[in-house]
């Protein structure tokens, strides 16, 4: 598995988001309320509401693009408030995440990864994608998932997942 | 990123998993509940409750190290209902994971993965790695994790991610 191949499992999961995006909208048209409603939704108190989850997912794919893929990662700045701007910054991560190709992220398992929030510390480009990246992404977008789940949205696991490459026998 | 890369990432999350086990049977014992109403715990009526999300956590991993290392997969019944066997059923799982080695993983991913849910079709063994079982491992921990979070239960996102081997600048 390579680094581009996880750059392109979180550009599809991505997608695979704003189509719970749709499904939680036809909800809220079906339940007469305001889609944006389940924006500030949030499992507990002191959680991340779904607008957050959104972001941090986002932002778990740009940055690995952008340390594995030796780039500079965009300022997304974390402003959005409704469904319809959190589409907007799904698109500006997929937009970004094309932009980093299979060239770019040769040799990203020997890569120097050192983050501001490991103070000077850094990973190996491997270790960051396996224990930071790849967890992180998941989580944010599972919890994104969670949240419109618990809301009462129709959602079930193939929804998760999205298209599969499988071979016919 | 090797195949072998991502069981041991498997099976680190799943020791972490215990670790929220832990703060969650202190967390039940601080408000004098019995830590098992947890494991019937859902976050909404027609989704997993928190045994078996555990369930499914585990044998996300344990067919991960089947199909790729060519093993054939133990039977771990679903049986659990208490903690207590949700521990069992994680360390069973461990133990297994352990059987696999880097030397059977040599070449999954050219492996033909034919799981019995595809009906006779199949995934090469990077494809499933990719878009099977990493984000269905990843979807139960987490969302085992946001039951124990939703239900109270002191966790943070370091619980989740456990240890990273950072280097010294």
């Amino acid at each position: 598995m390579t680094h581009d191949d996880a750059i392109r499992l979180f550009a599809k999961t991505l997608q695979n988001l704003e189509r719970w995006m749709d499904k939680a909208a036809e909800h809220a048209t079906a339940k007469s309320f305001e889609a944006d409603v389940l924006a500030q939704a949030r499992l507990a108190p002191d959680a991340y509401d779904f607008v957050r989850q959104v972001q941090s997912a986002c932002d778990q794919a740009k940055y690995a693009a952008a340390y594995l893929g030796g780039k500079q990662p965009p300022s997304h700045p974390d402003t959005e408030k409704t469904f319809a701007e959190l589409r907007q910054r799904i698109q500006k991560c997929l937009s970004f995440l094309e932009t980093v190709r299979p060239s770019d992220l040769a040799g990203a398992e020997d890569r120097k990864v050192a983050p501001p929030w490991l103070g000077g510390r850094w990973l190996r480009g491997d270790d960051y994608l396996l224990h930071v990246a790849i967890p992180n992404f998941f989580f944010h977008v599972t919890m994104a998932y969670a949240i419109l789940r618990h809301n009462g949205v129709v959602l079930g696991k193939m929804d998760f997942i999205g298209s599969m490459p499988v071979k016919e026998a």
